[in-house]
Parts: C-alpha cells; sequence; structure tokens
C-alpha cells in the first residue's frame, strides 16, 4: 500500500514557474519568503504527510472516532501525531506573528494544507476548523479573548470549532434558535443544540473553543438578529490555566459515510446552568464575521478537494503501473501488460492528473491574490486582488470539490473489482470525498453566491476582468503559432467565448429572472471552474513549450505538461458550450414542473 | 423513513403507450400476457419488493455477510425473505416451463427485476447470479445436469454463482488457471481459487450450484483453452437428494465500500482431493458459453442501475418535499418552504428522475427485442432483433450505471448534511451503486466491446439502424410543429448528428487507429447512452402530446412526462457534440505521454 508524497514538481512549478511566488516575495512581510525557503517548507511538510499522516489514514478510517459518556477518542496514534504536529510548528504556519505565528502567505500555506489533506483529510479538519476559529478572534475578539485564547490556539495546544448548524438551520442560518443571555458582568450563558460540529469534541488537547452562533434577548429575527460567541470547553481561569468544565456536552458523534477519522458532534450548550459565553464583536453582527471566517474556510474546502484528487490520482497510478491484466491493444504478441498500456486507463489517469493541476494552479492563483489583498500597500491593488478573491471562492470551493468527487471514483473505476474492496483504499477517498460539496456550503449555496453577490451584484465586472486575463492567455497561445498549443488555443477560445456568454445572461437576467438563472446557476459554477482551469493549464503549457524551446532538459515534466494541456482542452473543455447553453436555455424546464408532480 | 415503492405508472407507461407490450404479446407463448396480466404480475412484485425485500434494505447493509469457519450467514430476516420469493414462485418467473418456469417475457421480468434491485439490491443479486447458471445449463447442458439441477434452481430452492474472476484474471480471462482433470466416468476433479464470488456462499439454500471456469489437461493457451464446470457445493445422489459436501470451501468475503448483505466469496476449489465437477458442453469453449450468460448478466446489471437510480430519486424527493429550510427565492415572504422549492433541487431532482425514465424506456426497448430475437416466428425478424439487442447491451449496462453512481451522488447532495449521515440512507444507494460500473465487465470493457464488435465489425450497420429509428422520431417532433416539442426536437436532432459523426469516425478508423478510436470509446459509449435516452424521452414527449391534445384528463402525468423530456433536452442531450468531439479529436492527447511521465 503507497503512502501519499506530496507532489512537489508540480508544487515547485505553480509557485515559481506560474509565477505566484515572486508576486507574494514583494509584500510586506514576506520578503523573506523566495524559492529556497519555500522549497525547504514544502519538504519539511512532505516528510511530515509522508511519514507521519499518510500512515494513519486508513488505519483511522477502519477504527474512527469513538465517543463513550460524553468524551470521544480519537484513533491509535492520533493524538501522538497532534502532538507532533503542534510541536513542529505548523499549527502556526500562518497565523500572525503577534500571537505566535510564523505569518507565512496563504500562498505557501495553501500547498502544506493540501498536503495534509491529501495525506488524511480526517486529520487535515482539525487545524482548519482551528484556523477559522483564530481568525473570528483575531479579527473581531476583544483583547481579553485575544490574550485569553490566541496564543495557545495559535501553537495548535487549543483547538476550535464553528458551531453554526442546529437541526432545523443547516444552509439556512436565519433559522438558528440557540440562544445567549447577557450576565450583567459581559459574559452570556448560551443555551441550544449544535449538530455536525467537526472535532466539536476529541481527545487532542485539553481544551476546545467552540465559536457558536446563538440569539441574545429581543435580537431581530432572521440573519440580522446573530451574534457570536466564544464558548471554551473548560473555562480559562485569569492566570490562564484551565478551570471548570463549561456546560457544554458532547451528546453522540455521527456515524458517517467518510471521515471517520475526524468526530462529528452533537453539542448540547446549557443542559445545566447554561454554557459560560463571551461575545465577539457585536450583538447581532454574528453571521457578518461568521462569513469572515467561512470564506477562509470554504477556499480550504477547495483545498481539500485537491489534496483528496491529488491522492487518489496517486493510488490510481501506481495500481496502473503495477497491475499486470491483458494484453496490450491490437498488438500480435499475448504478452501481459500493465494497465496503464490501456488506453481507457489512461484517459481516466488523464482525467484525474489534468483536473487535479488545473485545481492546484487556480487555488495557488486565488492564494496569491488573497496575500495581496491582504498585504499589498497600495489600495487599489488590494482591493482588485480582494475583488478577485470574492469571485474565485465559490469557485475553487464549488468545482474543486465536484470534481475531487469524480475523480476519487475514477480512482475506484481504475482499480477494477479491487476498488470495491476497502482494504485498497481507494474507495475511502471516493467516501471521504463526498462530505466536501456539502459542508461549508453546498455546490448550490456556492453556485448562488458565484451568480448572485460575485456576478449580478457587480454586473459582471469582476468576472470580465478574469475574463479579460483568459483572453490575454489565448492570445499568447496562438502568437507563438505552435502545433502543440494549437488544440489548448482552440479549446480555451470557445470555453472563454461560452463563459462570457453565460455571464452576460446572468447579468442581464438576473434581477428579473433569478428563479430562471438560477436553476443554472450550478451548471454555471462547473463551467467558470473549467474554463478558469483551462486558463491555468494554458498558462502552464505557455512556460513549458518555452522551456522546451530555450533546450530546458527536463523534457518530460515540460512535455507531460502540454500533453497534460491539451488532454484538459480536448476531454474537458469541449463541455463548456453544453453547460452555457444548459444555463441560458434551460432555465424553464426546471421551473415548469408542479411540486406534485415529480 | 419511507419505504420504496415501485414506479407503477411509469412502468405502466413504457410497457403499454411506449408500445413494448403489444410487440411481445403477440409473440409464440405470450398471447395471454395482455396488459392486465402485466399490471397484475407488476402489483405483486411491488407487494413483495416494497413490503419484504425493502424494509430489510438499511439492515442488511448494517448487519452485512457474515463468515465464521467457513460458513456465511445473511443478515437477520434474509432467509425468511428469500423463502417467501421462492414460495411465490418469483424465481422462476422468465425461466422456461420445461423445468417448472413460468416462461414470462424479459419484457415483464425486466420490470420486476428492477424492483428487486430498487428495494434491495444486495438481495437481488442472489436471484440474478441463479438466473445465470440456469441459462448456462439450459443452453448446453447434459440432459443429466439438466434433470438434476435445474428443476431445483428454477424454483430457486438451490441457487446458483458464477465463478469467473481469479486473483490473476480480472477482465482478462485468458489468465485463468484453476484446471480441471477428466476422472475417466464423465466427471472431472476442479482445482483452483475463485475470488469475488457474488453469493458464492451463504445460508439461503441447501445447496449452491456454482459454474466454474477452468482449464482441461491440454488445452491450448489463452481464452480458447477454457472450459465450463458445473461443481456443486452438496454433492447430489441420484435419487436427487443431497450427498456428500464437495471439496468447495469458502476461504473467506470481502469488506466491501456497497451492497454489505450480498456476500462476496473466496473460494477454495479441490484444497483436498479436488472438487467434484460436471462439464458444460465441450471442452475449450467455456468461455463462449460465459458469454451468452454475461450479456444476459450485464443488461440485469444495467437494470440495478435503474432500480437504484429510482430508488435514490424515491428518498431524494421524499426528503425534498419534507425538509423546510429557507424562504423562496425572491420572495418577501421570509416563511420558509420545503427545499423542493429551490431551483437548484429542482434541477437535481430533475436530472435523477428524467435520466431514471429514460434509462427505463431504453431497457425496456432491449428487453422487448430479447423476446423478439428469442421467439418470433420469423428468422429475419429475430437476427435483426438480435442485432439491436448485441449493439445495445454495453450501452445499458454502461450507461445506466454510471447514471446510477450519478444520480446517487445527487441524491446525497440533496440531503446536504444529513445525506452524509448513514441512517438516513442516501449514501447507502451511492456506495451499492458503485459495483455497478464495475462487474459483469466494467465500463471501459463494454465500451471495447460496443465499439469493436457491434460497431466497427458490422461497419455500423445495427447502429445506423438504430439513427433511423432516432430519425423517424425527430421527424414527427417537428411534423407535430407544436412548441412543447420544438426543444425536444432541436436537442435530439444535434444529439443524433453527434452520435452520427461519432459512429462515422470509429467505423472508418478502428482498424488501422484502434488506440485512438480506443481512447474515447467510454465518452463514446455516454454519448451512445445519452442520445438513446433521449430518443426513448422523445417516443414519450410525442405520446403525452398526443394524449395531451386528445383531452385525456390525467392531464398531471403527461405535463411531467413533457417536461421531464424537456430538461434532458436542455440539461442532458446538449452534452452530446462535445462528447463526439473528445472521441474524433481526443484520441491522441490520451497516448501521446509516455507511461513513465503520468
Amino acid at each position: 500500500m503507497s503512502e501519499y508524497h506530496a507532489p512537489l514538481r508540480d508544487m515547485q512549478f505553480v509557485l515559481n514557474e506560474l509565477e505566484h511566488l515572486n508576486q507574494v516575495s514583494t509584500l510586506p512581510g514576506c520578503e523573506e519568503i523566495g524559492a529556497d525557503l519555500a522549497a525547504a517548507i514544502l519538504d519539511e511538510a512532505d516528510k511530515y504527510a509522508s511519514g507521519v499522516l499518510s500512515p494513519l489514514n486508513i488505519s483511522g478510517d477502519l477504527q474512527g472516532a469513538r465517543w463513550s459518556d460524553g468524551a470521544v477518542s480519537t484513533p491509535t496514534g492520533w493524538k501522538h501525531a497532534y502532538a507532533q504536529f503542534v510541536a513542529s510548528g505548523w499549527n502556526a504556519l500562518s497565523c500572525t506573528p503577534e500571537f505566535g505565528g510564523q505569518g507565512l502567505p496563504r500562498l505557501i500555506s495553501a500547498l502544506v494544507e493540501e498536503m495534509w489533506n491529501g495525506a488524511n483529510v480526517a486529520f487535515g479538519l482539525c487545524p482548519m476548523l482551528t484556523r477559522g476559529a483564530i481568525e473570528a478572534i483575531e479579527l473581531r475578539g476583544s483583547d481579553y479573548l485575544k490574550e485569553t485564547y490566541l496564543p495557545k490556539m495559535v501553537s495548535g495546544e487549543w483547538t476550535g470549532s464553528m458551531n453554526l448548524t442546529e437541526p432545523q438551520a443547516g444552509s439556512d442560518l436565519a433559522a438558528v434558535r440557540s440562544r445567549a443571555e447577557p450576565q450583567g458582568d459581559g459574559s452570556y450563558r448560551v443555551y441550544g443544540q449544535k449538530i455536525f460540529i467537526t472535532y466539536g469534541e476529541h481527545d487532542l488537547t485539553d481544551n476546545i473553543v467552540h465559536l457558536v452562533l446563538a440569539r441574545v434577548p429581543g435580537a431581530p429575527d432572521g440573519v440580522k438578529g446573530i451574534s457570536l460567541f466564544v464558548v471554551p470547553k473548560f473555562l480559562v481561569n485569569p492566570d490562564g490555566c484551565l478551570g471548570a468544565r463549561n456546560d457544554v456536552r458532547c451528546v453522540s458523534i455521527e456515524h458517517k459515510l467518510g471521515i471517520h477519522a475526524s468526530p462529528t458532534a452533537v453539542l448540547a450548550f446549557g443542559d445545566k446552568e447554561g454554557a459560560h459565553g463571551w461575545l465577539v464583536g457585536e450583538e447581532n453582527r454574528g453571521l457578518e464575521y461568521m462569513f469572515i471566517m467561512m470564506n477562509a474556510a470554504r477556499f480550504s474546502v477547495g483545498i481539500e478537494g485537491i489534496g483528496i484528487a491529488e491522492r487518489a490520482y496517486q493510488r490510481a497510478l501506481a495500481y496502473a503501473r503495477d497491475r499486470v491484466q491483458g494484453s496490450e491493444l491490437g498488438a500480435k504478441s499475448r504478452n501481459k501488460v500493465a494497465i496503464i498500456r490501456h488506453p481507457d486507463v489512461r484517459r481516466m489517469l488523464l482525467s484525474m492528473k489534468s483536473r487535479t493541476e488545473a485545481m492546484r494552479a487556480l487555488a495557488c492563483a486565488v492564494a496569491t491574490a488573497m496575500d495581496i489583498a491582504q498585504r499589498h500597500t497600495d489600495d487599489s491593488q488590494r482591493q482588485h486582488s480582494q475583488a478577485f478573491v470574492d469571485l474565485m471562492i465559490p469557485v475553487v470551493k464549488g468545482w474543486s470539490t465536484e470534481s475531487a468527487i469524480d475523480i476519487a471514483s475514477l480512482g475506484v473505476q481504475i482499480h477494477g473489482g479491487m476498488g470495491f474492496i476497502e482494504e485498497t483504499g481507494a474507495a475511502q477517498h471516493l467516501r471521504d470525498a463526498r462530505i466536501t460539496t456539502i459542508y461549508e456550503g453546498t455546490t448550490g449555496i456556492q453556485a448562488a453566491d458565484l451568480i448572485g453577490r460575485k456576478i449580478a451584484r457587480d454586473q459582471g465586472q469582476a468576472a470580465r476582468h478574469v475574463m479579460a486575463q483568459m483572453r490575454t492567455v489565448e492570445d499568447s497561445l496562438l502568437r507563438r503559432n505552435d502545433a502543440s498549443l494549437a488544440p489548448i488555443a482552440r479549446a480555451l477560445g470557445q470555453g472563454i467565448k461560452a463563459l462570457e456568454q453565460a455571464i452576460s445572461y446572468i447579468v442581464a437576467h438576473y434581477d428579473t429572472q433569478v428563479h430562471q438563472v438560477s436553476a443554472g446557476s450550478v451548471p454555471f459554477l462547473e463551467l467558470f471552474g473549467l474554463v478558469a482551469g483551462g486558463w491555468q493549464l494554458a498558462r502552464a503549457a505557455l512556460v513549458a513549450q518555452q522551456q522546451l524551446g530555450a533546450g530546458n532538459t527536463e523534457v518530460a515534466f515540460y512535455q507531460a505538461k502540454l500533453q497534460t494541456a491539451r488532454f484538459y482542452a480536448e476531454h474537458l473543455l469541449v463541455r463548456a458550450e453544453g453547460l452555457a447553453q444548459t444555463l441560458t436555455q434551460g432555465g424553464g424546464a426546471v421551473l415548469a414542473m408542479d411540486d406534485e408532480h415529480f
């Protein structure tokens, strides 16, 4: 059973040759982040991911998290692995130095995060949630909250959890009912039940810092009456030591399709005297703060998709090279060959590989923009980058996760009958991937965000700016006048045209025909991801063609880049026109049927 | 938790209004099979499927089949359910009357089979395998084998199993190593290990009749040296009573992603004195016989896909009607609505519904042709129908199962977070569906069969005949000159055109560029299924438009048919052109990369 290994060469390519790192290195606070330091960090992260996390992935799935009498035990080896994670400083990687973080740019931490998720997504979720909680406290918490919680959360000694969902309130947070009563001393007592709380209870750390959405007395109905609270598992004494157990209890954990080792808790707040909670920011602005975190978390879930896709590809590739079955198609010899020789197996592998590389490059483009938006000295640069980030987050989240499911499923298929046997490990990737299109906002929610807030609201301005960048790449492809680039240019051009039509349609009709447009929102998100991925692979092809022309001796790598981009163009980008048609013509068919006639 | 209910209205529609039953009723031996008898059978089958099999589906998945010391126990309730199955005569439904069967046409039994698989696919596999074994013995077995085994197998008192796969021989049966040594008395001793044997061991019946591929001494290498043997679990005495235990042992069963209640056995033949076996037909012709069974089994696996898709749809629809979340898009009221009101949920439901209905109609068209091919008095009618059956079996198998995975996955998505929780039941359908594209020949194997044996070999003749039928339907749509049919006609026309281009490409290039063509074989299979499904839904739309025009009062049903066909046209058929492009242009990209550069 092969272990995960980080795709370091491709990561280096994206960082250095797709010219992301040089944009980040010039930003304030990032001056020391050159190619060598980045490479050293990625190497170290790979050692931890492949050496510590990957070997726990299958055993963690088999054993799962276990609940007993309110306590949750993680699988064998997880406490030790998490202790190493904290000791090595991985949790602090992208946190601000003010509370002990290393302040590395998102571009680097995104790639490191991909490794955690590639090696062991059920483990990777824990620091992902902690990071979200850190961000909320950092951005809107009082000095008391920051000083009390952030140092231990940044180091990873305490973890965080995000408590949004209630049985009646999944995607619709307006329906949140948990309540918080002020105690007159600045603190609150929190009451209510939360479900689907990832790492809401576990044995990895001494304390867990829950961030909880609840309503204060007299709060307005709906989303404008939700406030955000810090509710620690153990209260923290003024000296920083842990005090009494708070009134929050893990009632049970879920029996899930995948991510078995990640405990998904039902938490009861305030069954006895009320759970002590502290307001983050102002009352009734909880949703706004949550959205800040959620955008970061949505990007991270996109990264989960990429990590799982990469892992599924590596496993399938190893199997396809190893498994000898059938003879070469059309050959006279009856000699058996490895199944990678069979055209359909190659097709599946390339479909996995090309999309994974496209998703990685796109996510890194967005991470780069996050760094610019956060750190650039120029206002307009920051705003411009933030607009790109806001536009692309639902695309990265929705498209990378939907693709990850399909890629993991292809991984099963390449294994044939062995793929269906759990011991092989291929099926786990499909089971694990299946949650990523659901949590932190389903694909439908991402698509609604994309067409409404991100495209219709600014009349497609941010989107058209991206289209212009895509057109520039198409022009470069055409100008090179090279046979290896021609099919890529053609398919990218068709994809861009389809995407432009779709965007114009949304801008023209969203206000007056919101149902009609929404009916095609997910096909549109797929279209956007598809074309954006093609744009990134086309950029990669330009670099590769140039390197080969300049006599770079790493011929295999650059040829593979060209071939991968061409495959993507001819097997995936060709879907663009159909998706655009579905959006622009298919809305009526979705709406026509009466509910009771389904 | 809702139970499965057979989609009786749609089944009636396919039987009677798509005019399949009237083709079958005129065949010899089917004269009594009118609409009333068919309806009565389907009603009874629904009672058993919904009342007996469906309640065992989730508990069977949770409990799973269990192995202990060579014996396998099925989950609680399965023995009783199987006894009822036998007592009610369900096993004998489509078997020949000569050995106790009821001789019903395949058209009827296909729909009944869909019900077993919709209610409980892990259960449905058992009679499916028995039927395959019956067919092999019926077609090529000696009188001794027929008389000894068929009466009990037809009744269902004994089950059958198919033993093809060995660890080194999955898709590639040429690699089979099991051997059979003649004993001089007409019997053989069989030695070897077989894996992935569905219901290879269980406690439902007193005996199991294994059909086993093995090589006799001196047999040629490869597929031309494989023979087929009957190897019963217990020997049968001349008086028909069970005798000694044969030397076949269940070494273990697999831990699988899905179909947990269906035991997947590793069987060791001949570890001691050799397993007693009896040759079926002639030596070295086993593969040929297996292919007869396999074609039937492939069709049945396609039906499994349809059954699971229907079940996943029913569950998702019930949830979408029940789950209240969010308010109506664009409405001023904040009143919460059932999620079926949300356009993207409707889109997913329609994607599930439209494909399931298309797959059912297509499978019934093929089942009808099977009946004609078997029973028609006219030679050329039989041959013509058989050519259609041969062409369409890989399409029904490959397309219905690939679609079933996607449909089951959409079912999970509609449930949101609840879909990922196993208790909900939605995830089980995805896990169960995931095997259907693998066993009885992977999708890649189906696609290779389709482009090679079924299209290139006859220069596309059978395929072009189907295209002509599709064109007739397109013409009818256009001639009606009705706005509700126009988008369906347009999309079908585009789909047919794309399919025609693809077929011409295959015919022109298969012999000289087999790798290139094979690289697009699975996209081509998807294209064929897509367009064939569109053809069937277009036929349904013609009927519906006519009924509505004639004032039929079942307005809701016929309007839904029209709307479903339109959705399929605008959301699914629009993919046809991209798939054709992938086949005709994308082969080079699949082949270009060196194996080691992946």
